[in-house]
């Protein structure tokens, strides 16, 4: 709440810049967020020592906090006067979702569009560490760093060397926004939109300043935020290799690799098939523009649109839908399930093919030329059934919407599991907002299930509804 | 091959007995085929000893000669002059998926529409027994099984006691079969008729002899139906307890009584959609009565229709598409992914948060009160992955189709890749005639997918091309 509160500055001092009321309201915020914050601070924890399960409730109960924070500005600016709904923006930008509920965002104030992106920006950094944590790839210390990113009394218990990587990661996510601001405003983008727009990709958010998202860009400014969107899928680890000498081994990394050959198939389908189908675009270059802006943002999850991509063929759009589950790489801002849970759950199918032919040979799955433990390999094979297993429940419950059509649930459903922002759908809805409140709750709760990669908000549900689950065990008990 | 000759001698009776000319086709295409299948039967095979690998490209490759062969009775008799769409059906027919490629259905001969009806009554027995052998759990001994449904001299190779079993399959296969025509004849449908549908329902395949498939019958006869594709649903070697004295541990088989709660929650939530939100039926009897059929339809993957399903609401269309991935019990004639598979992937998905939060603790995944071996647990989770990226690999080609849109290509994947049958879909493209023949091949390949369980399909491939990729190492290593 702290650190929210200290985030909140920034809007602040662009109300200020830009002579608007909006500086009261995050004043007010701002003290009471702190206030309660800093009361928080004052309890003793009754317990020392934290354990896994701790970790991970802390994680989902921050974020939950943080995103019911985040929503008071959208209502208390009358931007989005609905609580649910400000809920809804504030948990699609903390977890970098970018898809908005607001119709009309062109009429919001320089200080909520920046607090807006800047929500991205935070869930895009804290994330980062986070998933860094949660996936097994990274290897040791992760408890550590899980307790980094929750907000508490927990930091000094990190070792030197995590939060020195941490750092650098931090640095790398900071250079690479400012880096991004300096090419658009070349690119003939003022300096505000360059930031927001910057957030956005660097977070792989997807939130825009225009209702049109990115259509209205020239396309040299569609062009840097392509470049930036792809650098922002891979895993940022390999820049900090890249930086401290070890060029060579973060571009041979097999998922950089394969992230890189995925994203190059789905543009030239997407480009062949838009150029020799359509008349939308006069010349091959065009459509290659555009497909790699369409591909770059489906498969980094980022979510601009630089074009209409329902005038699109479907065999395009459905791509599009599919390509946002395999996400960008592990250790990025993406969302989706990660390119690299995917090179190994294929690795998986083989090495069981071969085991089926030959039961008595002993094969090892082999990721960056080191063997991937069973333990890693069957983690990542629940991780993409459970996935699949909330998809579905998640589209039975949104389909009991009236009006919804098969498609329009499922990319709906695909955009938020997987912190995508892209819509595909044959019904023009007016966006997320004509959903009834059961729908709008699935797509929060799909959307912290998706950035916080399952575990956590599960773990936080099981131990929110454990006094039930007991109190039902306790009775089934006694009856038996 | 001579199995199918003899198999084919059932039309070339029922052509003589209505006085058609088809008798003279089938006449032709038995002593072609048991001609060669006997000059094949001469050859000895150069290699005794039979290892996996064999077993499962023989098992492919007679399925493909089976459905080759099967097809020409269709192409011969000018029902269906194209012979990829002959393939289709005949395929749809040996896998019990039961999606039909012919628009009007009504005009084919007696003997024609009981080949077509026989095909699912073929493939439902035999893939019986040899799903039985490729599901882990049915415990070992599964080679031997596999063997007898192969076709080929390895019978004797048989133990006595896995052969009696089968027997014993066989033997309620046809006695619930009878016992289907039996109850259709009371419910006044003639005897030919009764054998057909008797055909479609035991083998859950649902090929009609009517174009509106099952619409036009009787309440009763629909309920006649309903009954038996629940009972189809069901593990067979449970009737074979239930017969044996071992009534108790059939009725308390966990995964029957999965199976029996899972159709009971889906046939609520239809006839309480479908009543509710629409005005369809009068009274909320026809619409239970519509929802016990259609939900026992999909779950069961038999995909024979009593209603005009796209008239429902998109909650119940999504839900029948969705549940078609469910399918029936393991060692039933059904589709779909099984029962038993879901149970111990979500058993596993909570051993696995289980030991997220407890790392030294030790989980077993219990089946059936016994334990579930973590190379079978493992087995389940990768057959799931495999099939969802089977899924999601057909959907891409078959959306490069221009007209389809996003849910007609998820439907029709999911009807032919579960060998389900229900067609829900906006687009309505006359049935599957339409498509283009890679779209064709690929419901093709996807319908021997769904019924072989996957694997020995991908190895027939794999061997297929093992001299190309072979080639392709071979050429890769000299560059290297």
């Amino acid at each position: 709440m702290l650190i929210e509160a200290t985030f909140m500055l920034f809007p602040l001092v662009i109300a200020l810049i830009y002579h608007e009321q909006d500086w009261k309201l995050f004043g007010m915020v701002i003290i009471a967020t702190a206030i309660v914050g800093g009361l928080l601070f004052l309890l003793k924890p009754s317990k020392k020592q934290l354990y896994a399960k701790d970790g991970f409730i802390i994680v989902a109960i921050a974020w939950i906090v943080m995103s019911l924070i985040g929503a008071i500005p959208y209502v208390m600016s009358g931007l989005i006067p609905n609580y649910l709904n400000a809920v809804f923006e504030a948990v699609s930008g903390f977890t970098t979702s970018g898809v908005t509920i607001v119709a009309d965002v062109e009429i919001a104030s320089h200080a909520i569009l920046f607090w807006r992106s800047l929500t991205h920006w935070i869930g895009g950094m804290g994330v980062l560490v986070f998933m860094l944590a949660l996936t097994p790839i990274a290897g040791g210390a992760s408890m550590h760093i899980l307790r980094a990113e929750a907000p508490g009394p927990t930091t000094e218990k990190l070792s030197p060397k995590i939060s020195q990587t941490a750092k650098y990661l931090y640095l790398i996510y900071f250079v690479l926004t400012i880096l991004e601001v300096i090419a658009l405003v070349i690119a003939k983008l003022d300096v505000f939109h360059s930031f927001l727009i910057s957030f956005g990709t660097l977070a792989t958010g997807g939130f825009s300043f225009l209702n049109s998202s990115l259509a209205e860009f020239t396309m040299a400014q569609q062009g840097v935020v392509s470049v930036f969107m792809i650098l922002a899928g891979m895993n940022f680890s390999l820049f900090f290799m890249a930086v401290t000498g070890k060029l060579k081994k973060a571009i041979t990394d097999k998922e950089l690799i394969t992230y890189l050959s995925v994203l190059a198939a789905v543009i030239a389908a997407l480009a062949i098939n838009v150029f020799a189908t359509t008349d939308q675009f006069e010349t091959f270059g065009q459509a290659l523009h555009h497909s790699i802006f369409a591909g770059a943002s489906a498969l980094t999850s980022t979510g601009f649109a630089a074009y209409d991509y329902n005038l699109w063929p479907w065999f395009s759009k459905g791509l599009l839908i599919l390509v946002m589950f395999i996400g960008g790489c592990a250790g990025s801002t993406a969302g989706g399930i990660k390119v690299s849970r995917f090179i190994i759950m294929i690795k998986a199918v083989k090495r069981h093919l071969k085991e089926r032919l030959h039961p008595r040979s002993v094969n090892i799955v082999r990721f960056n030329d080191k063997e991937v433990e069973n333990d890693v390999v069957g983690g990542i094979l629940i991780y993409f059934s459970i996935f699949i297993l909330i998809y579905v429940v998640s589209m039975i419950i949104v389909s009991l919407e009236p009006k919804m059509d098969f498609t329009t649930t499922f990319s709906y459903v695909s955009t938020t599991l997987n912190n995508n922002g892209i819509d595909v759908s044959t019904v023009s809805m007016g966006g997320f907002a004509n959903f009834n409140w059961a729908s709008k709750i699935v797509f929060i709760v799909d959307m912290l299930l998706g950035r916080l990669e399952i575990f956590p908000i599960v773990l936080f549900f099981t131990w929110l509804f454990s006094p039930v689950t007991n109190l039902y065990k306790k009775m089934s008990h006694k009856v038996a």
